[in-house]
């Protein structure tokens, strides 16, 4: 069973239909003599796009291209699709009318291949946690709490919008859903913190959501993010976790979507297995904030944001110490105070904290992870100093009153990973049904 | 390294400890000589709550209650939990207090166990499907589509709630974010539709929301949802699926789980172990719609709501045909069309749809399913009398334009299903941060 990719008619009196159900990228060739079962009167429906259910012989194929083809008894057609109106005809369609038919773009080879990739990836997420000990964790999506830094929240309510209750000439938040004001989680990973705390390991793997204005190939407003945490781990142990990991999913990912990633290698980007492989095959590169602004300094690329101590850094510069200078991943640690959140540990040079970014050659940062502020005092003084309101995170702080430890985590953002594994350039053809500003079909 | 849970002092000059890193239930017992290294300096810090990181020699123990013992070397105290001050001291605490402090409940022994047991019925669950081939699917969380009939809808926006712009005395959502109206989602149902008529079989597992004022035991405002959906499959094919799955996770909780299943069994409800063992050892039990009206209209038993054929059945109906009645659980099929969405498949008699419901005893409903209805014109026909909004729907009609198959599919409320495997009375107590009315904290 499955839907006709195309049919060629033999002058013989038969017919040749490739049929795929969406498991593998292959088609099955079905030859179908057209006295069989169900041909004559099905005929005119047999077109690109139909839904048949086959039955028949499954035998050797004397042609070149596939290994067995089969042998038609009877054919049903379960659902025609009329060449008139059928959008998928066979030819190339470009990815941005595709992104126009998202319920049906699912059915060509690209993105039948991009789902299956990032369908293995996922379980493969949980296997490599699941492998180790770590506990699936579910934090919130709805939330009062902002992890600090991490970008704009979209806000959630059930007051009627055009005549809010008022108080004061504010909003009555206590007459909301939940009694004052939700948003959308940027981040698990301080309910994420709570349960390292009590159980060592957790992950969590659920969606993510940032109201920002970006239209880029690389942001997503909704998107599916993976953090690990963990108790007793400082930073070093964390980058040997997201190296151990990253390299784990490369790995998995050519053993088990071979076909796939051949296609992808192809028609997408040529690079992309030799990548690979030398992800799954090398140590990344470990340098220090302060190296990377030295090669960035003493490098003769012109770059257009420009390097000094302090700085955040850039997708080109990223892009250009991994990509041209280590030609592999590299991991960047110990990153300025002042540019880092609120959460990580400051570190004994008074300057810096405990922070590490993983950047892969082509797509720039893909994790950023770090050690967090075990220590009361600290906490607060960090907190105090980028002034947030501590009744907010009463909790959070109770964590560090009772029982705490060393402790670190750090997040991926799944998408990038499916574009990087795939090669795909545009963040919107990674995920099945995209969220981006002034875009929430389907 | 774990946390202290009890400490006690012996007059020969050494302690108990009692240490737990939430990786199991039980505790590992410490043996800690005050002469050695760290306890007299840490040994005012070394209180039920604390964190500490212990060296030692493992060795068998000669005491009741456990297989081995630590015998320390050295003990270091990373963090202390002043025991007038935190909250989890050795006793027992209502699970309505430890709601209230929901970021320290993990470290009991009930909250440990549930999340372990939620962990692994997670993880069972992608093994469950991703051995039969089915590909995991995220489905859109922000939405504009509702999936008729699931309940009311949270609005997302990031319009300034005080005051939102206006055209012709309504909110101008094409200056929202997402350029009109969005909601969270209630089910990536239909979706899920679009992927199974690419890809065949598919599942999703993510959050799904429900602005209702249900203040129950059993309903959550977020919670999370599994939902399989097979090209191919009709409602027999269904409703086998839904059985094989739901008999693979007790049997996999039970061998998986031993230890934290033989705790609830003890503590929180001593049916459970053998309730189990039931779901996996026997058929679930099939009955028309009309077969369990029947039964409910011969019953001797006083009902709260009454029944006559048409009517939806209540949680007291459904726990009678399964607790009293069959004794193990029971699919109910074939429900009224009128009580049921327009998208469900109208069977022959005109009268009833191919829908099904799972009842599980002690619990009631824990999955709703249906074949969905794959004919172009009978939807149409079906959505007209339920007066839905078809433009709304075009992507979903399309389905059934462009290769349309036989497909099913259902939902699993996960909670729920974590509530039945572990006996937990109150649906607040199996998630890590419940949503309800009035409640968004942490």
């Amino acid at each position: 069973m499955g839907w006709v990719r195309t049919r060629r008619d033999s002058k013989g009196g038969f017919s040749f239909l490739e049929i795929n159900d969406g498991s593998c990228l292959n088609n099955l060739q079905v030859i179908a003599d057209h006295n069989i079962d169900g041909f004559e009167s099905d005929s005119g429906k047999l077109h690109t796009g139909c839904c048949a259910g086959i039955t028949g012989k499954l035998v050797q194929s004397p042609g070149k291209g596939q290994n067995v083809e089969l042998q038609a008894f009877s054919i049903e057609v379960y659902g025609a699709a009329d060449p008139e109106q059928y959008p998928l005809q066979k030819k190339n369609h470009s990815f941005e009318f595709l992104r126009e038919i998202a319920h049906l773009r699912p059915r060509t080879n690209t993105f039948g291949a991009v789902m299956r990739v990032r369908n293995r990836l996922a379980y493969s997420i949980h296997q490599f946690f699941q492998d180790r000990g770590f506990v699936y964790l579910n934090t919130p999506i709805i939330t009062t709490s902002d992890c600090e830094g991490a970008g704009e929240m979209f806000q959630v309510t059930t007051l009627n919008p055009s005549s809010p209750p008022m108080i004061d000439a504010k909003v009555d938040y206590s007459q909301d859903f939940f009694g004052e004001k939700t948003s959308l989680t940027v981040s698990g990973q301080l309910e994420g913190e709570v349960y390292a705390l009590a159980l060592s390991e957790i992950y969590t793997f659920g969606p993510t959501f940032r109201a920002e204005n970006s239209n880029t190939s690389r942001h997503l407003s909704e998107f599916w993010m993976v953090e690990p945490e963990m108790a007793f781990y400082d930073l070093e142990d964390d980058m040997d976790l997201a190296e151990d990991f990253l390299r784990y999913l490369f790995k998995d990912a050519l053993e088990h979507c071979p076909e796939d990633l051949e296609f992808f290698n192809k028609r997408i980007d040529k690079t992309i297995l030799e990548r690979h492989r030398r992800i799954v095959e090398n140590q990344f590169e470990r340098i220090l904030y302060s190296e990377a602004i030295h090669i960035l300094e003493k490098s003769k690329k012109k770059f257009i944001y420009s390097v000094e101590w302090g700085c955040n850094l850039q997708s080109e510069h990223e892009r250009y110490i991994s990509e041209e200078v280590f030609k592999r991943p590299v991991i960047i640690y110990n990153y300025p105070d002042e540019i880092k959140p609120f959460y990580m540990k400051a570190n004994e040079d008074g300057v810096t904290v405990s922070a590490m970014d993983v950047l892969l050659p082509k797509l720039g940062e893909i994790i950023g992870g770090s050690q967090r502020e075990d220590d009361y005092e600290a906490l607060i003084k960090r907190m105090k100093a980028k002034d947030l309101d501590m009744e907010n995170y009463y909790w959070y702080i109770d964590l560090r009153r009772f029982g705490s430890a060393p402790h670190s985590g750090f997040g991926l953002g799944f998408e990038r990973l499916v574009q990087f594994v795939t090669g795909m350039e545009n963040i919107r053809d990674v995920i099945p049904f995209p969220r981006t500003p002034k875009n929430a079909r389907f």
